[in-house]
């Protein structure tokens, strides 16, 4: 009897927001759990046009369209989608320059993370399942002098003056795409008087209804106080919505109770649970610690990811 | 009434050959003729996928598909026929780095030269006219050392210890690939006893009956040293060819009967002939000189290229 053929093609998530909206470290925790190996992850600023030399002496942002090649990353994500390798530019933060291009087979999963991912039609036809990343403002400043000064090699008030500089583009171009997304993330400060550790954040998701998501009911009947909290809503443009929060302060025994129902909703990839270091992120001291409420976000995405993958695969 | 509309895709000439056979030369002739705007060269270097140093490090060579990426020159040369823009990554032949890559938009002629153009089927399948060159040995090996020293800084001693490290893979890869042009072009010195300047070297066009050749019976009946012969002949591999030689001596006014010929033959591409600076080439001493040969050796891949344009548009 001949073997069924499996044919599948890869499963793309888009990671979007602006600059230090926290986009790598979702897409490398959700990389984790799906196993790096089966995963390429793709920053869309390799597809600047420009170099920083060159974008200073004309004073224009990378948030710009014009100074990204759009047509060329339509082209590479159409590329990968039907199974084919593509030869990706590299922009280095470090040095703000384009350099030697790499070679990118295609894999199971791809996750591409950047600021202008669903600017055009185009390019959204391309994703399984769309996010939108937009942290409280005074939380994405502070994470934004963190990374630029250690990693990027500017000095705070460079970051500030980039910040302000950018926030007319931001307007234009990055905000507007929130409303292509399936899922909008906002991690805030549960309490603006005090300051709170990476771990303590509090999360707010906005679930539109174009992605089937998981059936919540079996954790709603729970008291007040109970660490998450699922709401039939209004989005801000208007539209219904359902607002799923999970707080700072959850306990482990909660958060535990709604991992558990999101692992149980995909028993196909349960062998995931073992690798998968739910919301391990790195604090300010340099120290990894668990972040409840970025594990269950990171779980929500995954649930979507691997019921996307069996939509793909034809047995 | 409404206006036919014309649609076409590029026309895509080949130029393959061993390292100094005289590719870039013959491309940009080519393009000077139809016209620089309308034309992209695209060289097959760009898609090494080594550096310089790490080849020598290797111990390979440029001329091992391997260390090539072949599959995304299928991939952009595809992307080209159907009239689509790439990202085409950049060799520096100056310090032998891969650097920054560069937008390159369709036009309407693409010439593609380099060392592996018809490496694979999906290659030779991109192409409307493809062309082989082989050069005299010591013709082609004068040309390595002295571009490869002017250009690439290289020794004349390092020059010669490459031609030698090379020769196993450009049996192995350049020539066999001979078997695939409509047309060999062979440069060689017309009499070995004496040196002779580029203006008066001697070319033999081997043409294979995989293209139309214009019909060259009109300028057949002349006499015996006309500086031009064109003869039925059986190729190395015994197949049966045309063999059209211009020899490096022919008078000023024979070649022009060979041009005048060509030139009726393509009345769609008379508004080429001013600008067409036909067989121009920089000598030993940097003057530009004209070659009778070479200006009508791209006159005849001219004329195959004006004929695919034709048959690609639909009116």
């Amino acid at each position: 009897m001949p073997h069924n053929r499996t044919l599948s093609r890869p499963v793309i998530l888009g990671i979007v927001g602006d600059s230090a909206s926290g986009k790598t470290t979702l897409a490398s925790g959700i990389a984790t759990i799906l196993g790096t190996d089966r995963v390429t992850v793709l920053c869309t600023d390799d597809y600047h046009s420009l170099n920083r030399t060159e974008r200073f002496k004309t004073g224009v942002t990378p948030l710009d369209p014009t100074y990204n090649f759009i047509d060329i990353l339509e082209q590479h994500l159409r590329l990968l989608r039907d199974g084919l390798p593509i030869l990706k530019p590299v922009y280095e933060h470090r040095h703000g320059t384009l350099t030697r291009p790499v070679y990118v087979p295609p894999t199971e999963y791809i996750i591409v993370e950047g600021l202008l991912a669903y600017h055009t039609r185009a390019l959204r036809d391309c994703f399984d399942v769309k996010i939108f990343l937009e942290p409280g403002d005074s939380l994405r400043c502070s994470w934004k002098i963190r990374r630029d000064c250690a990693e990027r090699g500017y000095t705070q008030e460079q970051v500030e003056t980039e910040l302000q500089r950018r926030q007319h583009d931001a307007g234009l171009y990055i905000h507007p795409q929130r409303t292509f997304a399936d899922i909008v993330i906002r991690f805030f400060n549960p309490d603006p008087e005090k300051e709170v550790d990476a771990a303590h954040l509090s999360v707010r998701h906005t679930l539109r209804p174009t992605l089937p998501h998981p059936d919540m009911t079996p954790i709603l009947d729970v008291g007040g106080r109970a660490g998450y909290r699922l709401q039939l809503a209004r989005d801000v443009d208007g539209k219904p919505v359902d607002i799923l929060d999970i707080m700072g302060d959850i306990d482990d025994r909660r958060a535990r109770t709604v991992e558990d129902l999101f692992w149980s909703l995909i028993p196909e990839a349960h062998h995931m649970r073992d690798h998968a270091q739910l919301g391990r992120v790195i604090d300010e001291r340099n120290q990894a610690i668990i972040s409840h409420p970025l594990a269950l976000s990171q779980l929500l995405v995954t649930y979507h990811l691997v019921k996307a993958a069996l939509g793909h695969t034809v047995v």
